[in-house]
Protein backbone atom coordinates (compact mmCIF):
# COMPACT_ATOMS: atom_id res chain seq x y z
CA UNK A 1 0.00 0.00 0.00
CA UNK A 2 1.43 3.49 -0.98
CA UNK A 3 2.21 6.53 0.99
CA UNK A 4 -0.33 9.14 1.86
CA UNK A 5 0.25 11.92 4.32
CA UNK A 6 -2.07 10.39 6.96
CA UNK A 7 0.35 7.04 6.44
CA UNK A 8 3.56 9.54 7.45
CA UNK A 9 1.56 11.20 10.41
CA UNK A 10 0.60 7.63 11.61
CA UNK A 11 4.39 6.98 11.61
CA UNK A 12 5.36 9.91 13.35
CA UNK A 13 7.48 11.40 10.54
CA UNK A 14 5.22 14.57 9.78
CA UNK A 15 4.04 16.08 13.64
CA UNK A 16 0.30 16.30 14.57
CA UNK A 17 -1.38 16.18 17.50
CA UNK A 18 -2.86 12.76 18.33
CA UNK A 19 -5.86 11.85 20.83
CA UNK A 20 -5.96 8.72 20.19
CA UNK A 21 -4.49 5.26 18.23
CA UNK A 22 -4.71 1.78 17.86
CA UNK A 23 -4.14 -0.88 15.30
CA UNK A 24 -6.92 -0.08 12.98
CA UNK A 25 -7.35 3.76 13.04
CA UNK A 26 -6.06 6.91 14.68
CA UNK A 27 -7.49 10.18 15.56
CA UNK A 28 -5.68 13.89 14.93
CA UNK A 29 -6.66 17.18 14.99
CA UNK A 30 -7.20 18.98 11.93
CA UNK A 31 -4.60 21.77 11.62
CA UNK A 32 -7.33 23.77 9.28
CA UNK A 33 -10.45 23.24 11.62
CA UNK A 34 -14.20 24.35 10.36
CA UNK A 35 -14.56 25.19 13.72
CA UNK A 36 -11.74 24.41 16.71
CA UNK A 37 -11.30 21.13 17.62
CA UNK A 38 -12.35 19.38 14.84
CA UNK A 39 -10.98 16.50 14.26
CA UNK A 40 -10.06 13.32 11.87
CA UNK A 41 -10.52 9.78 12.08
CA UNK A 42 -8.14 7.81 10.22
CA UNK A 43 -8.30 4.19 9.59
CA UNK A 44 -4.43 2.61 9.77
CA UNK A 45 -4.00 1.47 6.34
CA UNK A 46 -4.75 3.94 3.39
CA UNK A 47 -7.83 2.52 1.92
CA UNK A 48 -8.73 5.08 -0.35
CA UNK A 49 -12.42 5.01 0.35
CA UNK A 50 -15.19 3.20 2.12
CA UNK A 51 -15.91 0.65 -0.28
CA UNK A 52 -12.26 -0.18 0.14
CA UNK A 53 -12.80 -0.44 3.84
CA UNK A 54 -13.70 -3.75 5.84
CA UNK A 55 -16.75 -3.20 7.44
CA UNK A 56 -15.36 -4.50 10.54
CA UNK A 57 -12.67 -1.79 10.55
CA UNK A 58 -15.27 0.84 9.09
CA UNK A 59 -17.48 0.32 12.22
CA UNK A 60 -14.50 0.72 15.15
CA UNK A 61 -13.62 4.02 12.95
CA UNK A 62 -17.25 4.75 14.00
CA UNK A 63 -17.19 3.60 17.39
CA UNK A 64 -14.45 5.84 17.82
CA UNK A 65 -16.22 9.03 16.00
CA UNK A 66 -19.19 8.26 18.67
CA UNK A 67 -16.69 8.59 21.20
CA UNK A 68 -15.11 11.75 20.03
CA UNK A 69 -18.73 13.17 19.58
CA UNK A 70 -19.06 12.52 23.10
CA UNK A 71 -15.82 14.08 24.22
CA UNK A 72 -16.45 17.39 22.17
CA UNK A 73 -19.30 17.67 24.14
CA UNK A 74 -18.32 17.33 27.64
CA UNK A 75 -14.90 19.33 26.72
CA UNK A 76 -16.49 22.38 24.45
CA UNK A 77 -20.17 22.01 25.47
CA UNK A 78 -20.45 21.94 21.78
CA UNK A 79 -23.97 21.90 20.62
CA UNK A 80 -23.92 19.35 17.91
CA UNK A 81 -21.58 17.80 15.28
CA UNK A 82 -21.07 17.14 11.72
CA UNK A 83 -19.68 13.72 10.71
CA UNK A 84 -18.79 13.43 7.15
CA UNK A 85 -16.97 11.08 5.19
CA UNK A 86 -15.95 12.26 1.82
CA UNK A 87 -15.06 9.49 -0.93
CA UNK A 88 -12.58 9.97 -3.54
CA UNK A 89 -11.35 13.71 -5.46
CA UNK A 90 -15.25 13.68 -6.82
CA UNK A 91 -16.32 14.58 -2.96
CA UNK A 92 -14.01 17.10 -1.75
CA UNK A 93 -11.53 14.50 -0.69
CA UNK A 94 -8.25 16.20 0.46
CA UNK A 95 -6.22 13.28 1.36
CA UNK A 96 -6.81 10.07 -0.54
CA UNK A 97 -6.74 8.03 2.43
CA UNK A 98 -10.01 7.13 4.34
CA UNK A 99 -10.55 9.43 7.26
CA UNK A 100 -13.78 10.60 9.15
CA UNK A 101 -14.61 14.50 10.05
CA UNK A 102 -15.82 15.17 13.24
CA UNK A 103 -16.44 18.74 13.53
CA UNK A 104 -18.02 20.54 16.49
CA UNK A 105 -20.79 22.90 16.04
CA UNK A 106 -22.27 25.54 18.16
CA UNK A 107 -25.29 27.21 17.79
CA UNK A 108 -24.98 30.52 15.31
CA UNK A 109 -21.30 29.51 14.82
CA UNK A 110 -22.02 31.14 11.47
CA UNK A 111 -20.83 28.08 9.79
CA UNK A 112 -23.39 26.11 7.03
CA UNK A 113 -23.24 23.81 3.98
CA UNK A 114 -22.78 26.21 0.94
CA UNK A 115 -24.06 22.83 -1.17
CA UNK A 116 -26.69 24.17 -4.09
CA UNK A 117 -29.69 21.44 -5.06
CA UNK A 118 -30.69 20.05 -8.13
CA UNK A 119 -34.42 19.18 -8.85
CA UNK A 120 -36.42 16.79 -10.03
CA UNK A 121 -38.84 16.50 -12.61
CA UNK A 122 -42.08 14.94 -11.76
CA UNK A 123 -41.64 10.90 -11.76
CA UNK A 124 -37.85 11.45 -11.88
CA UNK A 125 -37.46 10.63 -8.15
CA UNK A 126 -38.98 7.32 -8.62
CA UNK A 127 -37.76 5.81 -11.51
CA UNK A 128 -34.22 6.02 -10.13
CA UNK A 129 -35.53 4.80 -7.41
CA UNK A 130 -36.48 2.03 -9.55
CA UNK A 131 -32.70 1.50 -10.08
CA UNK A 132 -31.06 2.42 -6.84
CA UNK A 133 -33.53 0.26 -4.70
CA UNK A 134 -30.97 -2.36 -2.31
CA UNK A 135 -31.68 -6.20 -2.93
CA UNK B 1 -40.78 7.77 21.38
CA UNK B 2 -42.13 10.47 19.42
CA UNK B 3 -43.08 10.92 15.60
CA UNK B 4 -41.26 12.78 13.54
CA UNK B 5 -41.64 12.96 9.47
CA UNK B 6 -39.26 9.91 8.78
CA UNK B 7 -41.55 7.81 11.95
CA UNK B 8 -44.70 8.66 9.44
CA UNK B 9 -43.12 8.01 6.44
CA UNK B 10 -41.74 4.96 7.85
CA UNK B 11 -44.73 4.04 8.47
CA UNK B 12 -46.29 4.88 5.12
CA UNK B 13 -48.13 7.81 6.34
CA UNK B 14 -46.15 9.89 4.65
CA UNK B 15 -45.15 8.60 0.49
CA UNK B 16 -41.79 8.48 -0.11
CA UNK B 17 -39.42 6.41 -2.05
CA UNK B 18 -37.95 3.73 -0.23
CA UNK B 19 -35.42 2.22 -1.49
CA UNK B 20 -34.40 -0.92 1.23
CA UNK B 21 -35.73 -1.03 4.43
CA UNK B 22 -35.33 -3.48 7.43
CA UNK B 23 -35.95 -3.68 11.20
CA UNK B 24 -33.14 -0.93 12.28
CA UNK B 25 -33.55 1.08 9.27
CA UNK B 26 -34.34 2.26 6.07
CA UNK B 27 -33.53 4.14 2.98
CA UNK B 28 -35.24 6.71 1.07
CA UNK B 29 -34.36 9.14 -2.00
CA UNK B 30 -34.31 12.45 -0.35
CA UNK B 31 -36.58 15.20 -2.45
CA UNK B 32 -34.28 17.77 -2.16
CA UNK B 33 -31.04 16.22 -3.29
CA UNK B 34 -27.77 18.08 -3.48
CA UNK B 35 -26.80 15.91 -6.19
CA UNK B 36 -29.81 13.40 -7.94
CA UNK B 37 -29.66 9.45 -6.12
CA UNK B 38 -29.05 12.06 -2.33
CA UNK B 39 -30.17 8.98 -0.20
CA UNK B 40 -31.06 9.29 3.47
CA UNK B 41 -30.26 5.74 5.53
CA UNK B 42 -32.41 6.35 8.49
CA UNK B 43 -33.08 4.81 12.33
CA UNK B 44 -36.26 2.89 12.20
CA UNK B 45 -36.48 4.46 16.10
CA UNK B 46 -36.24 8.11 15.80
CA UNK B 47 -33.02 8.50 17.83
CA UNK B 48 -31.80 12.36 17.60
CA UNK B 49 -28.31 11.86 16.99
CA UNK B 50 -25.54 9.01 17.31
CA UNK B 51 -24.91 9.88 20.70
CA UNK B 52 -28.63 7.91 21.48
CA UNK B 53 -28.12 4.91 18.73
CA UNK B 54 -26.65 1.28 20.52
CA UNK B 55 -23.78 1.40 18.18
CA UNK B 56 -24.99 -2.22 16.34
CA UNK B 57 -27.51 -0.12 14.90
CA UNK B 58 -24.97 2.56 13.82
CA UNK B 59 -22.44 -0.13 12.39
CA UNK B 60 -25.84 -1.66 10.79
CA UNK B 61 -26.58 1.80 9.12
CA UNK B 62 -23.33 2.41 7.57
CA UNK B 63 -22.96 -1.19 6.43
CA UNK B 64 -26.19 -0.28 4.49
CA UNK B 65 -24.68 2.94 3.77
CA UNK B 66 -21.49 1.42 2.20
CA UNK B 67 -24.26 -0.67 -0.10
CA UNK B 68 -25.42 2.44 -1.16
CA UNK B 69 -22.10 3.78 -2.17
CA UNK B 70 -21.63 0.75 -4.09
CA UNK B 71 -24.84 1.07 -5.93
CA UNK B 72 -24.87 4.59 -6.49
CA UNK B 73 -21.62 3.99 -8.11
CA UNK B 74 -22.75 1.19 -10.27
CA UNK B 75 -26.40 2.84 -12.03
CA UNK B 76 -24.81 6.55 -12.03
CA UNK B 77 -21.38 6.43 -12.81
CA UNK B 78 -20.89 8.82 -10.13
CA UNK B 79 -16.64 9.36 -9.54
CA UNK B 80 -17.56 9.44 -5.42
CA UNK B 81 -19.96 10.43 -2.46
CA UNK B 82 -20.26 12.23 0.64
CA UNK B 83 -21.48 10.08 3.76
CA UNK B 84 -22.75 13.07 5.97
CA UNK B 85 -24.33 12.69 9.63
CA UNK B 86 -25.48 16.14 11.38
CA UNK B 87 -26.11 15.73 15.12
CA UNK B 88 -28.43 18.11 16.29
CA UNK B 89 -29.95 21.56 14.86
CA UNK B 90 -26.75 23.40 15.64
CA UNK B 91 -25.20 21.29 12.92
CA UNK B 92 -27.72 21.94 9.93
CA UNK B 93 -29.97 19.01 11.15
CA UNK B 94 -32.94 19.18 9.90
CA UNK B 95 -35.50 16.16 11.36
CA UNK B 96 -34.19 15.35 15.37
CA UNK B 97 -34.11 11.78 13.58
CA UNK B 98 -30.83 10.26 13.27
CA UNK B 99 -30.28 9.59 9.26
CA UNK B 100 -26.96 9.67 7.02
CA UNK B 101 -27.12 11.21 3.99
CA UNK B 102 -25.20 9.53 1.14
CA UNK B 103 -24.75 11.78 -1.67
CA UNK B 104 -23.69 10.82 -5.41
CA UNK B 105 -20.89 12.95 -6.58
CA UNK B 106 -19.40 13.78 -9.99
CA UNK B 107 -16.57 15.37 -10.86
CA UNK B 108 -17.05 19.04 -11.58
CA UNK B 109 -20.58 18.69 -10.16
CA UNK B 110 -20.23 22.12 -9.17
CA UNK B 111 -21.01 21.26 -5.87
CA UNK B 112 -18.99 22.30 -2.73
CA UNK B 113 -18.69 22.70 0.99
CA UNK B 114 -19.26 26.46 1.33
CA UNK B 115 -17.92 25.65 5.72
CA UNK B 116 -15.79 28.96 6.51
CA UNK B 117 -12.53 27.93 8.30
CA UNK B 118 -11.45 28.67 12.02
CA UNK B 119 -7.13 29.50 12.47
CA UNK B 120 -5.93 28.32 15.23
CA UNK B 121 -3.29 30.45 17.57
CA UNK B 122 0.29 29.21 18.19
CA UNK B 123 0.07 26.41 20.36
CA UNK B 124 -3.46 26.79 20.52
CA UNK B 125 -4.39 23.22 18.61
CA UNK B 126 -1.68 21.34 21.51
CA UNK B 127 -3.38 22.66 24.15
CA UNK B 128 -6.87 22.02 23.28
CA UNK B 129 -5.79 18.47 22.39
CA UNK B 130 -4.62 17.79 25.65
CA UNK B 131 -8.67 18.08 27.04
CA UNK B 132 -9.55 15.91 23.95
CA UNK B 133 -7.50 13.00 24.24
CA UNK B 134 -9.64 9.99 24.11
CA UNK B 135 -8.95 7.37 26.87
Amino acid sequence: MEETIFTKIRDGKIPSVKLYEDEECFVIMDINPIVKGHSLVIAAKPYRNIGECPQETLDHMMAIAKKLDSKLREELNCDGTNILINNDPASGQEVPHLHIHVIPRFLNDGRSFGFAHDRYEDGEMARLGERLRLG
